[in-house]
Formats: structure tokens, sequence, C-alpha cells
């Protein structure tokens, strides 16, 4: 029955790709631990790029300096 | 000084049902533990069907199927 | 298939106080929500009064101060 | 690589306020404990005034009777 | 720079099987996503079977009614 | 009445030090957001070496290979 919270900045995620996030957040479960999938439960919050920092600044402004770059 | 988070699918909980489950959290931490109730806090999180699976597949797709069904 | 989580602080809390809010929060998702019991998931977070704090002190220094007093 | 999050009712906050607690919360991790900022995420939760509740009551309604004072 | 939390019971878990939790979500986010690793951050916590509830009983007691099933 | 939520690696963070994050996230809420300190709520969790990842390697791994660089 375990828990899986993923966060994310907001920044397009299709339902299909937060569809295999909650695949394989359940099977990497069940894979390494056994777990049973109908009690494991994935939460995926996306965050708006304005309220998530990283190295003490916001995403928006460091998406505007970096777009090329992964994230 | 508790605090508790409750998260849920979003599907139309209105004010007045979590108005109830504000005043009911409050209560039990009261009630069991002894806890002051003016500082207990309790945060809702309401998610989207897209965002929140079990067994492996999004809620999204698994009300498809068992809409009579509790959740 | 609601997920709640509980932090308290990690003073004393028994066994059979646990096991009442685990109940008592199942029973409050289902009664406001209609919220299937079978999927709802209680986790309870005890915390040293260490690293609790609010008014910006420690717990572990409030208590000294203000024992007599509900939390 | 420390990960705070702050949550906070939503009633207004800025973009620049949002980055100065992005920044703050670095600095403070950086000065009390020399964590490297390069690692260190802050995610800002901002949740509906419904949605929050202290002494029982949703924010939403204490609002009503306490305009005047802080929060 | 996702930030993922696996939560579990704490039922002798290995620090091998946690490594692989850890790199199996990692390599998610990456391929489902496009996420950099290098900023990826995962958080396992182990919650004792006292503190965590489903269907409004402990764990600590499921397991003893249901030993043989996966969990 | 915010709740900010510090999550660091179990090494070594000593009460003093702990005192000083309660009391520096408190002061920014107050400083940014005029909020009350007095229902402004910190909780630390100290999070084992091997049970926290980034680039997909436990921190234990990590901490073997590069001692000595900041966290």
């Amino acid at each position: 029955m375990p828990y899986v919270n993923i966060k994310i900045t907001r920044e397009g995620a299709t339902a299909e790709q937060k569809r295999r996030l909650i695949e394989g957040a359940t099977r990497l479960l069940v894979e390494v631990l056994g777990k049973n999938p109908a009690t494991t439960v994935v939460v995926i919050d996306e965050v708006d790029t304005d309220n998530w920092g990283i190295d003490g600044i916001p995403v928006t402004e460091r998406r505007r300096s970096e777009k090329q770059q992964p994230n």
C-alpha cells in the first residue's frame, strides 16, 4: 500500500505522460518490494514555475536564461 | 499543534463538505490526543483525476469503467 | 481513495490512540464524502519536539515554559 | 540538497514575494547548515481559503470575522 | 528538477532495494518527461506499521490476519 | 498560518541549528508576507542518507566519492 508523490513543474505534461508516470511508479514498487498494485497510490502535483525554486531563484527566471538545457 | 493534510480527487467537494472535513479532523485530534484546536491546522488538497493513480492507472480511466462504485 | 497525513509531535501517543486516529480519519472521509474505506490511507508522522516549531521556537522550548497547557 | 515546502493560503502573494521566499529559504539552509544552494529546492503551495482550516473552521470564515488582523 | 516522495511501511526494505527505488524513480522522470537527473530528488519515508492505516485499521493489525497476502 | 516543511539529510544537525532554521523560516514568512508568527508552523524532517537520492543514487554513495564538497 505505498504512496508515491511526484512533484514537477507545470510545463505541459500531457495526460498520457502522467499515465505513464503512474504506471511506471506503481510497477517500480511491485518489482522492487513486491507491493500490491491495487493499493498503491500515485499523486502527481504540477507546480507553477513561479512557485518552484532551485539555486535560490524561481524556475520562471531560470527558464529565461537556459531554455536550451534539459530540466 | 497538529497538522493534518487530506488529499482527495477533485470531483466536486463543496465548501460545506470541506468545512466538515476541517471540523471533523480537528475534533478528532482534540478527542484522541487532547490537542489544542487553536493551533491545529488542516489543509485539503484536491487533485485532478488525471494526476491521481491507483492500481497503476489514473482515476480518470478508473471512473469510466466503474462509475457506479463508491470511491 | 483519499490519503490523509497526520503530523503530531512525538510525545507518547500510544498504539491505541494512533488506531483511533486512523479509524476516525477514515470514517470522516466515508461520512462526509462517501469515500471507499478500503482504499483510504492514513499515515501518522511523529516528529521530535526539537524538529517542530511554532511562533519561531522549537516545541522543546515551548514545553518548558507552558507544561500545564494543552498543545 | 534540502527540500523546502512552504504552504500558504492563496491570498494574492505576488511573483516578487514568492521570489523572496525562495531566495530567503535557500539562503537560510546555506547559512545554518552549509548546504549547497545549487541543489536546494523550494516549492510553494498556495491553498484556497476554503481548503485551509485552523481552530476547526475554514480560513474563508475566519477572514470574515477578523479582517483587520494579521494571519 | 522533480521531487519524488515514496512512502512505504517499515518492514525491512534493504539499502539495495532503496537504491533501486531511487534509481528507478529517477529514470522514470528522465524517460517520460526528459527531466534532468542531476536535479531529480527522491526521498523515501519508512513508516511504522502502527502509524499506517488502510480500511480504517493499522497495518500492524492487518498483517496479523493476512500474513500470506502481498501488501 | 503558514506551514513550512524542511527536509534535510540526517547528518548531525544540532538542536541549535534546527532552532535557527525554525526561527529563520518563521521570520521569513513574517517579513515577506506579513504572516502571524503565532500560527506559523515549521516541521523539520531528517532523512537517512540511504533514503535520499539525487542523480539516481543514494546520498550514502554520493558522500563516499565527494566528501570534500558542500551538500
